[in-house]
């Protein structure tokens, strides 16, 4: 039996599953299997940042309402094009925004501050600084310099980045395909009529929906029966199409042995974990094959996503090429507990709490309810820990709730 | 010119773009178009938690070291089989976890606790409640019991409550489609080696992307150039085949009236927003053809994002049949100002920020820069508001980042 902060280590084994070559456009979200550095300054020339008139700063130098500068408009510069004009003493040319700053001229006079005097000419009433309305080449982004990193996870604003440098393909890790194999006597497809006795899979359609958001690939294997050949045919196969296994068990003593033994079967195969001091989850058994995750969900349903939550997700996270190592993984919001919640000391206790914001203040409420119980884990939003050592907590205590 | 918190309600006016239904394992993030209400109880038996001893807990009341009481074993539940056995006074049966209680019992006696005397005999040495170990019919879920509303987005436990009520099949709103068109008489493909005076599309992929994050499904229907025509002639043929068309303009006085001439040269149209006092994102067009959003975002790759994060994000949430209505939406953290921030009262201000955890507490550093400088946002983890009648904020203040 290993505590839950032992059992992250474990996971530090395992490595990506393989990278890739993506066009940008289809790669959000992904891990960057690659460094990103910028073979070109962006912008990649002087910019006008409004629509204005090009001018040398120096000229403007000691301009006022009194003493305006006269300055003869030399040409326009158009938008995508590189222009010919260069700005001289006593000149100006008309720019966009977003247009090239013409050879000569160093800062840009808003158009809503010009005014016109004939066909040529315009006065400049104020003076203006050099770079004004300006931006430099390579102001946002230099030449050679590193943009993204390996590991990291991409967003759309490194989309973004990543097309301004012109980075049409991307080498980023592959998505794990996760096989997914439930087991128990007693379970039914869902779309089959129960008899008494009968229930239907909930694991895999939660687990399933938990291995996608995490960025895997669900693939659904079957439901084993409670027998060590049946469990070991679908194992063996799921293994072999897939990056990880996931066999979602039956929580009695028989299954949890059966998956033992199936993930010992294996070639090159070790049981890592077996069991966790931690409620829900306690019967996680955590092995490998290769280099490859096998794992035993609980079967009772928030047994196994709570265990998901807290090793399956960084489990994935890390299969998937993610670079940190933050565990557990995920989002996080401080609440107020509203009531005392006791713990038995000895194991870490993860309580589903629902949470409610009232006089600036969020509120979380303990959900109490059995492991099996999935209508608790749908009134929940996150949940909160209490640690292995604490018999527990008292309402009013500051606590960080783990979002789902 | 609207201010932010005039703009919400304009998005008020638009509604989801249809249902369809899916089967169960395609629905994750969707958001339900129909209640969900259970047709069984769940569990539709009572099951026990524990592997052990099913008896009739009166039989047990009195029981102790001393005096223990003798049951007679009367058979064993299987699991998945619809029991025949009957326990009656001073009988019990063998149950596996999640096995079906027979009937005449009602509480279980874990395997640990119950000691066998002979091959048919078990003595039970401490008082058992009822329904010690059981988990009764209808405990989890109730017939008839709404266990979702509609407007709610599916997470991975909402999956497995409708697997575990047999809800193979759901209605959902549709994923919106969103015509993206990109115009600017600099752009060129990403692909595309630039020449001078050009630039490669930024926003056609970070906005696509935000789009993706947001739930809905990208359209890129090309480059416009800078005349009413040709962004017209792209722009209809977005409308026509989206539910949604965003123009992402060039900042140019120009452009911004093409994209409002363009707006009302469709058919049943309006412009609600021509400008929004906000920074960045200032020159904001939200329009309308029929009950379609047409809106322009700004050229400016930073203000496009900001402006799709507080307007569009909500507008398709809305458009995907987000039920609530709480804008803006997202993930929000507090964090200490690292140092003073100045705004211009008038427009309200969002600062990009990178947030740093120091001393147990978050930091957050405004990030500066243009609003065209992209690798701001990919060094920023959110945005801080400013408000509206605000002067700046000092170092030290308590900060709401809304994450990205």
């Amino acid at each position: 039996m290993k505590t839950p902060s032992e059992v992250y280590p474990v996971l530090e084994a395992f490595a990506p599953a393989g990278a890739e070559e993506l066009p940008l456009g289809e790669s959000l979200q992904r891990i960057l299997a690659e460094e990103i550095v910028s073979p070109i300054h962006l912008p990649p020339f002087n910019r006008s940042t409004v629509d204005g008139y090009a001018i040398k700063a120096r000229d403007t130098f000691g301009a006022s309402e009194s003493n305006p500068v006269l300055l003869r408009v030399v040409g326009e510069v158009l938008m995508g094009v590189a222009t010919e004009i260069v700005v001289s003493h006593g000149e100006t040319a008309q720019v966009p925004t977003g247009g090239m700053i013409p050879r000569g001229a160093d800062a840009v006079l808003m158009l809503e501050f010009s005014e016109r005097v004939d066909e040529r000419t315009i006065q400049v009433k104020k003076p203006l600084s050099p770079l004004e309305n300006v931006t430099e080449q390579g102001e946002d982004i230099k030449k050679g310099e590193k943009i993204l990193t390996i590991g990291h996870r991409l967003r759309p604003q490194d989309m973004g980045a990543m097309a301004s440098i012109g980075k049409a393909r991307v080498t980023v890790y592959r998505k794990p395909r996760i096989a997914i194999v439930s087991s128990g006597d007693e379970l039914i497809d869902i779309t089959q009529e129960p008899g008494l006795g009968e229930i239907r899979d909930i694991n895999r359609y939660s687990i399933s929906a938990q291995v996608e958001m995490a960025g895997g690939t669900p693939l659904f294997m079957g439901i084993a029966r409670d027998s060590f050949e049946n469990l070991k045919s679908l194992s063996e196969r799921g293994l072999h199409i897939s990056d990880m296994l996931i066999i979602s068990g039956g929580s009695s003593v028989g299954t949890l042995d059966y998956t033992t033994e199936v993930i010992k079967s294996f070639p090159d195969s070790e049981v890592m974990v077996h069991g966790v001091s931690l409620r829900p989850g306690k019967p996680t058994i955590i092995g490998r094959s290769g280099a490859k995750p096998v794992v035993g969900l609980p079967g009772h349903p928030v047994s196994a996503m709570v265990v998901f939550d807290l090793f399956m997700k960084p489990l994935i996270w890390r299969l998937s090429g993610h670079g940190g190592s933050p565990w557990p993984l995920g989002k996080r919001i401080s609440a107020v507990l509203a009531r005392n919640v006791s713990s038995p000391p000895g194991r870490e206790d993860y309580i589903r709490v629902r949470a409610e914001e009232a006089e600036g203040r969020v509120l979380a409420h303990p959900i109490l309810g059995k492991s099996g119980s999935i209508s608790t884990m749908v009134n929940a939003m996150g949940l909160i820990k209490i640690d292995i050592d604490s018999e527990g907590l008292e309402a009013g205590t500051l606590v960080e709730v783990l979002l789902f």
